[in-house]
């Protein structure tokens, strides 16, 4: 990989050989991957993503794939980026965008790091990947890996719902339903990886699946016409997603494609924020309950909390908790306003825009992307809790018009 | 609208002009928008649409909307369309694409005709929109109007699943469970939109809904750089996708972007043809019982039969009909040769194709489109009755070994 100097441990600062197969630093770190931004900035121009599929591939000189490599088969990335003007009036700012990270292959911001994962593993050779895990990874990883030839063995906890099961079946994983929690689960898939050397899609662990999700980021810059916001909220969990959006952003600053770095809006939820704690008390990060119903970013014990406490601090970003009940009103609010449906995770960031807005720390000068991460219709069940009652009505016309003068409906 | 002529009622050929309120001619049938094709000829180019919009917008030339009416706010269209070389080859026949419209912003090829609503009721100066459905129509319409800040009223049968109903409240929909069937439903509707006079987004009379339907094929035809394939199948329900799909491969053949026709496979549920059944004995359709799982087709009594038997014989078209077995199969077949995840109805015309290919009716010679329809996420709990089971093992290597094993998984 020309555009790739060597990947370095952000912990101890080792350096090491950029091949496929890389996982963490001997000791314990999580590895970053260095890129060679003079090289970069003389084969890649604005001028050129122009023509460029709508993909996340429209990016390969800052992705770390060597130039043969093909593009990974679903149309992962190039989400929409809404102006949402209604909402943003609502919460009082001067400009605010809404990147809908639903609208891919499988739903969620997460296809970014399997399609990445896909890629790497086809350059190692490999036929197999795995990963353990419940939720978007593991539905996103299934998808993308069919979609490519690639087969999976993906092993879930016990308790892992039905319907998430369903879509890895649907996709042709073999499912490993772990009897034991995500521990055990956990360990056992680590096990496997070691006897049969599948390829291991971990975000915990490998070092370019930040480097898939950072594209959502270099897109937004794209589509803003490399106008920056003040601003950039999003959910975080085991914060490899804010890492890789930072890392996007100053990859774009190094080769002078942005001439500002938004400052990050870190969202968490009250019932489970080991990140935001730790920055708010300026200490290290501690594991937490995880008690929230947005199970996407429920994570107690963040697997990327180094990279992601550093790029909150590096943009001098802001942290905020948000309520279950607060995160729900978000997902209605984005419905209602933006036509965007978000699982609850998803919306999370723009939860904690709107309770930033209301404490008056972001208001009528600034400008914000929020992202959402993932769509709705991988969680209706929660949808179904608060979206509240329709009319109940026979059917009589003088019925419906008594029902709608009592609930004071517009009509016109 | 330069480019439209005017609307003509396929029954009895009276024509009307083609205001934003259209609905059905005084004789009961259905109108269809005839356009002036020398015009479009003069004005729209291969070349001019490269770089348009990535959305159904891209096609103004070809549908019926006026200059100055806005694009609607939704990305809606550009689905991906993908060489599906080895389910292809599965198949049998010579070259393979899968559309995968389920990748739309409510996740159903139905955002098309609702986004083409919004835009009609935004030119016929209307602020809420009204239609009964318990279905895609129902949840694209909802996230269509939200997003451009248009209200909607929708009816829906109190057996309607909470699932869709939480999807519609998310969306702002003023939502009414009408205590009584389907019929109930649509007619306390209509007692509605006559009273309040909102717009009326029903496909069995709004005719431009098929309007914007049919930039499915529109796009098909472009994504395949003009060169059409042999076939193009697709699920059939009340008719007016297929007739719209069929609208726009004769647009193109009239303005000369293609020189060829494919042929439709329309593909219904074995448990309710009527449409498959009037070809077959080549007599009018008549009502069927609504026996099969895939409820987004499980339409007894099309409200478009006549476009649709039209397009289906002026296509020369192949009919067939698949059991809720083959669907689901076809469902699991996308998934792990594809990684695309459709909803029963939404997989029904890949069912079709695979079932005439073992008949040989289709072969080695043939090029097809399969059209998917909608997401897979619509409709988990089918899924999780056909998916199979996970293999439920302890923390234990030794386990697995064994069960993979037993299974005769391959691990490399």
């Amino acid at each position: 990989m020309k555009n790739v100097i060597h990947a370095k441990c952000v912990k101890c600062g080792k350096t090491y050989e950029a091949t496929p197969n890389l996982t963490n630093c001997e000791c314990g770190g999580i590895l970053d991957i260095v890129y060679d931004y003079d090289y970069i900035k003389k084969s890649l121009t604005k001028e050129k993503l122009k023509t460029r599929p709508n993909t996340m591939w429209r990016y390969r000189e800052l992705l770390p794939v060597e130039e043969t490599t093909p593009d990974t088969p679903l149309r992962v990335g190039w989400s929409p980026l809404y102006e949402a003007d209604r909402l943003g009036e609502l919460l009082g700012v001067k400009k605010l965008w809404i990147k809908d990270d639903g609208q891919n292959p499988t739903a969620s911001l997460k296809d970014r790091a399997s399609a990445m994962a896909v890629a790497k593993a086809k350059e190692a050779g490999a036929k197999i990947i795995a990963c353990s895990s419940t939720g978007n990874a593991a539905s996103s990883l299934a998808g993308n890996a069919a979609a490519a030839g690639l087969r999976t063995f993906i092993f879930v906890p016990e308790r892992a719902p039905k319907g998430k099961v369903a879509q890895l079946m649907t996709f042709g994983a073999n499912v490993i339903s772990v009897q034991g929690n995500y521990e055990e689960t956990f360990e056992l898939s680590k096990k496997a990886i070691d006897k049969w050397g599948w390829y291991n899609r971990n975000a915990a662990i490998n070092p370019y699946l930040s480097e898939g999700k950072k594209t959502v980021s270099l897109e937004i810059a794209e589509q803003l016409d490399w106008k920056m916001p003040d601003y950039l909220a999003i959910s975080v969990g085991d914060g490899c997603t804010i890492a890789g959006v930072w890392k996007g952003l100053k990859d774009l600053y190094a080769i002078g494609f942005i001439d500002r770095l938004p400052r990050l809006i870190s969202a968490q939820a009250e019932g489970c924020h080991p990140i935001n704690r730790a920055i708010a008390e300026n200490k290290p990060w501690e594991p937490m309950e995880e008690n929230t119903l947005a199970d996407s970013i429920a994570v107690g014990v963040p697997r990327n909390a180094d990279k992601a406490l550093m790029a909150i601090r590096e943009s001098n970003g802001i942290v905020v908790n948000v309520t279950d009940e607060e995160i729900m009103a978000a997902q209605k609010l984005l419905g209602t306003t933006c036509g965007v449906f978000g699982e609850p995770a998803g919306v999370t960031g723009t939860a904690g825009l709107r309770k930033l807005c209301e404490q008056g720390v972001i208001g009528k000068n600034d400008t914000v992307v929020s992202v959402v991460t993932g769509n709705g219709l991988k969680d209706v069940a929660n949808a179904i809790k608060f979206c509240g009652e329709p009319m109940k009505l026979p059917n009589d016309l003088d019925a419906l018009v008594a029902e709608i003068d009592r609930r004071g409906l517009k009509t016109e």
